[in-house]
């Protein structure tokens, strides 16, 4: 009987925790005392290598508080095939038992909690078993037997092989943070309509196949970056600010439960190229996941390591490093605080034959038949408004990447990087192909800053980066063995409402009064961005606004919002809405939009800028495999439908030297 | 050398209201002086029946006042088909020389001048050529020639034939102001996730097409229900207010050149059955549209008459009156202020064979082969949300639709009404088939109120209306041979971008703090209304949620916003987050979320509620010609498609007792 009220007390102590952990959660995929990393649910590559971890939790106080926090470290674990007998992991996988190991972590159970700072304690034991895959196809269940008699079971689920390559190369943008509203703004500053007829379009506006992606974290329903990234590129999601893991409670970052991506399978199954391009810093999460695998995305140097060298603290596979890297954030290879053990990463790639650019000068000049670094600047690139129009704003940054003084100068945009990172990989990949990411990083920076038209000014150069990728493709003779996917990793709730006479607002004295400058429905006008102002003339080409200062401006904002200020209209600077004040909260910066309206804020008094929502974000599609992306799915799937055009999904542990497959050579 | 600088005093006046008329247009699709509806760059399906009306312009006063006010009443107008020669109006449509219409309009340039109250007065000379159509496919140049040397020209362009009818039946669902972002967040309301799967989808989510289309009015880029249902039901843009035409600048607001709808054509040509569901009053926008004629929405009366009678002020084409008719806006029936004439609107119907129901017994009960009308209540239907979980709130309404005291009682919902308009329709449809719209209205509504809550509500109304509608069309066995298009007419700027926990909130006494209940990222939690809370048992079934009222809600919100309080989570009221105050302006209401924190608007100070947005929105398709809606497009060319679909693009004037197309048969 007491082990029954025992069950029951447990029974209750997870429901409750279920119910009250929403601000924070002990462990997101571990709803009970026994976690399975990978937890119950998830999906798997045919052949894709991975990680296992189990951990028992016993927590030592709060309203789980469980066996006096003593963890039971005689659990058992095992894994059965549908339909076949259950079998230890350790034999399953042919692996010795690995060590058990023990920690101890906290976390509040609410904010009350957190306000009190009274943390609950949790006492862990756990082992974890590496390097491991399965190969058929179907359904598993995982058995972990804990606490004499408790059960957490996993069902994972081996998708269908792929074996056939049907596309050579693939070619994945991302505009990060990029919805469909927001898409649809960047269309009307940059395209002009008559009597409602576009006299022009988009380049996304002309993909065949449209599709939508679910983009919710693994364990939260808003996500970030980092392990939006990961489920693109390994079609495993995973929690907040974790790449290339499923995140365990132990506090070492980087021993977390590993997935193998997409450019870590593209290598050993055919050996083919690969490459990354951003306009954030280089080890920045979108363009980082690629290669990274850790729970902390602020890991930089040791993410920089990885995508050169591949994980180092245990087996792991690994490619021979990117093929083409370019974008920003020289600090992580300037020899220096922010670079791993101080070493000077532009010598450690060097070394490794890649030649190394600082300038779009350099870049352009790049041997196509060698592997070429680009770092470009420190940090993120200056946007493409501030790189093209308001260039006064980067004459005086100190951002050079060769370390020394001044500011970068000659910078490429996205579409130089792209258009030279296809010359590279098409030369290097040669039979193999190759895959490419290529992201506009700054359309979700500029949207956390509450800068729309600098946000949407970088979605018009991933659009101009896209039609050019298009034409080259096209010119190279490959257009039709290359899948080119554009998406987004999730969204801001950004949307266009109506138009502001920034003249009236202008002429206005209080808060009141310049909202009436705004027209709505009937009164929203036409978009004056595509109407020539004399005297103005940017030379930024035709698929960009005429005027991206206009008296008649759009009208446009997030539901979450720290204070602000809010005049609408393109700000000469770059846009800081909101500054901490004297207690250490967030407040509204009075010199950001002077002349506009107070708005206060929707979000947390920590906030200073917007963050990330929930909505489903657009897929585009166009090449081989291009139908199977049409409908609604998971970020997940959008790895899934990438690895089986390129045959990732192989029966056994396939390499590019494998000489037994000659007979199943990739059909190209 | 006087000519030349009239010309180019003329093209700089023209030029000048161009850039300055943009919170108010003379005549939104005429920036000459010279106007021709429909204007430049329109498409036409052949054979689609539509009027044309010219207009000379002369400004009085204000920045482009020109020859005294008065305008040339000689002006004459040709039309050419592209290589052929060009024919006056009336030669070509073979009709006798209109009479000449003369007006005088005044409009605002500008915000200044409407506080000044100086407005620009215009006199205008007319002609409208009435019920013509062009049948050959290809491009056409209308020339209007005035003032003694100034030209403005029309190119019209006449799609492909589409003369095969593909589809026996159309079923056309609208979610009024539905965006992918409210989409994503009734997912989130309705459909539990287990570690990032979700283990029940919504009935849109397994549409195996999905596209976007564009929502521009022709002369704004933010749009109202009205126009935009125009633009879904006829091909043609129009202005915001106006269904069924384009805007003319007469004072007459039944006297706006017509374009022929979707179900006058499928009448006309086929014989086909049709029908409209709606949630809101049967003579709101998006239902109305289908038969209605005006450049003014609110003109109910009338377009009830014309859903009936067709257009009575001018020779036009007509349906019998709709087969099937259900919704709200029972004051347009009772006679009295609100239907035309006073007259009994259920008497009219009733005498020309129509079954009428007040309520679910009768509609269930209504025979299957007699046009039905069911009329529910007055007004919009009470929203899922209070008809289903907070009935108290429907319990008080005078909203009698027999025109008695009292409430409306035994209400059906969308999916009631929907499956029996099914019912008829198929029945009466025969051989010939049906087309049938059905919408959920307030989802736009509530978001108009920012009751996000109560506008899910309605949206997994719809999802659940299209889940039966597919089991139903199965059922009958003719899913087949049923094209069904899921879409919206325009958006709201809504989306999710964390949680709040409403009992932190409650416990905390500023605005600030309140606002730190919020959890954005890692903190955003996952969905509680799914888990099912004790003592809460609703009843709704599998696809709507366990718990409205959970202690972690979504933190959601808009861009625009009127002043309002907000706390997150449902009210057990409907919302009015503002109300006029003493100055005649919109203040925030201090009893809707009196434990809210204050956000200021960002909306014009008459605004008490949200507004529309500019985001594309999302199409879903399923059934015959499902392939051709993927990929992006303008709301127009959903017309295009359903009416290629439906072989409705004839080379000559098609009625369906046509003897001379029996040959031409429409394979169904």
């Amino acid at each position: 009987m007491m082990l029954k009220a025992n069950a029951v007390a447990l029974c209750l102590a997870a429901s409750l925790s279920a119910v009250s952990g929403q601000t924070f959660q002990r462990l997101g995929t571990c709803p009970d005392l026994g976690c399975v990393l990978p937890p119950d649910q998830q999906d798997f590559l045919p052949g894709q290598e991975f990680d296992i971890r189990f951990e028992i939790h016993a927590p030592k106080n709060g309203s789980e508080a469980f066996n006096d926090g003593v963890p039971d470290e005689k659990f058992t674990a095992t894994i059965a095939k549908d339909g076949h007998e259950e079998k230890s992991i350790a034999d399953f996988f042919k692996q010795s038992e690995p060590e058990l190991e023990k920690w101890t972590f906290s976390w509040f159970e609410d904010l009350f909690a957190q306000d009190a700072g009274t943390p609950s304690v949790v006492n862990v034991a756990s082992k974890a078993y590496r390097r491991v895959a399965l190969y058929e196809p179907g359904d598993y269940t995982v058995t972990l037997k804990y606490y004499d008699g408790k059960t957490t079971t996993a069902k994972w689920t081996v998708r269908p092989l792929a074996m056939k390559k049907k596309a050579k190369n693939v070619i994945f943008f991302i505009g990060d943070g990029m919805t469909t509203n927001m898409i649809t703004a960047a269309r009307l500053l940059a395209h002009k309509t008559v009597n409602g007829r576009y006299q022009s379009l988009l380049s996304l506006d002309k993909f065949p196949v449209v599709g939508h992606q679910m983009t919710h974290s693994i364990d939260t329903y808003i996500t970030d970056s980092a392990n939006s990234a990961s489920a693109l590129y390994t079609g495993h999601k995973s929690s907040v600010n974790a790449m290339g893991v499923y995140v365990d409670s132990s506090p070492d970052p980087q021993d977390d439960p590993k997935v193998e991506t997409i450019v870590e399978l593209l290598f050993r199954i055919w050996g083919s190229a690969w490459g990354a391009v951003s306009t954030a810093f280089i080890a920045d999460a979108t363009p980082i996941a690629l290669s990274g695998h850790t729970r902390r995305r602020g890991e930089y140097g040791i993410l920089i390591d990885q995508a050169l060298n591949g994980v180092s603290n245990y087996s792991w596979t690994k490619t021979n490093g990117p093929d083409a890297y370019f974008g920003g954030g020289a600090e992580q290879f300037i020899p220096g605080e922010d670079s791993l053990n101080g070493k000077d990463y532009y010598a450690e790639f060097a070394n490794k034959g890649y030649s190394v650019s600082w300038n779009k000068t350099a870049l352009l000049a790049a041997p196509n038949d060698q592997k070429a670094l680009g770092i470009f600047c420190k940090s993120n690139f200056p946007v493409w408004l501030d790189r093209n129009i308001y260039t006064e704003n980067i004459e005086s940054l100190e951002n050079n990447p060769s370390g020394g003084e001044g500011a970068a100068t000659d910078l490429p945009g996205q579409k130089e990087m792209t258009l030279k990172a296809i010359d590279v990989l098409h030369e290097r990949g040669g039979k193999k192909g190759f895959f490419l990411m290529s992201e506009a990083a700054s359309i979700d920076k500029q949207m956390h800053a509450l800068d729309y038209d600098r946000a949407l000014g970088d979605l018009l150069e991933l659009d101009d980066t896209v039609r050019a990728t298009l034409a080259k493709l096209e010119e190279l003779g490959i257009l039709d063995e290359t899948l080119v996917v554009v998406s987004a990793d999730h969204g801001h709730g950004f949307d266009v409402f109506g138009n502001s006479d920034t003249k009236y607002a202008a002429a206005q004295d209080d808060d009141r009064a310049k909202r009436n400058a705004i027209g709505v429905y009937e009164n929203s006008g036409l978009s004056q961005y595509t109407e020539p102002k004399e005297g103005v003339s940017y030379g930024t080409g035709a698929n960009f606004p005429l005027n991206w200062d206009p008296r008649y401006v759009i009208a446009a904002g997030l539901g979450a919002n720290p204070d602000h200020r809010e005049s609408f209209g393109v700000g000469e600077k770059p846009r800081t809405p909101a500054a901490v004040g004297a207690d250490g909260t967030v407040y509204v910066n009075h010199e950001d939009r002077p002349d506009g309206f107070l708005v206060n804020g929707t979000l947390p008094t920590d906030q200073g800028q917007g963050v990330h929502s929930l909505t489903d974000v657009p897929v585009y599609a166009m090449g081989p495999c291009q139908e199977t992306f049409g409908g609604t799915y998971s970020n997940i799937d959008v790895f899934f439908k990438i690895a089986s055009c390129l045959g990732l999904g192989q029966p056994r542990n396939k390499t590019q030297e494998d000489h037994g497959c000659k007979s199943k050579k990739a059909k190209l």
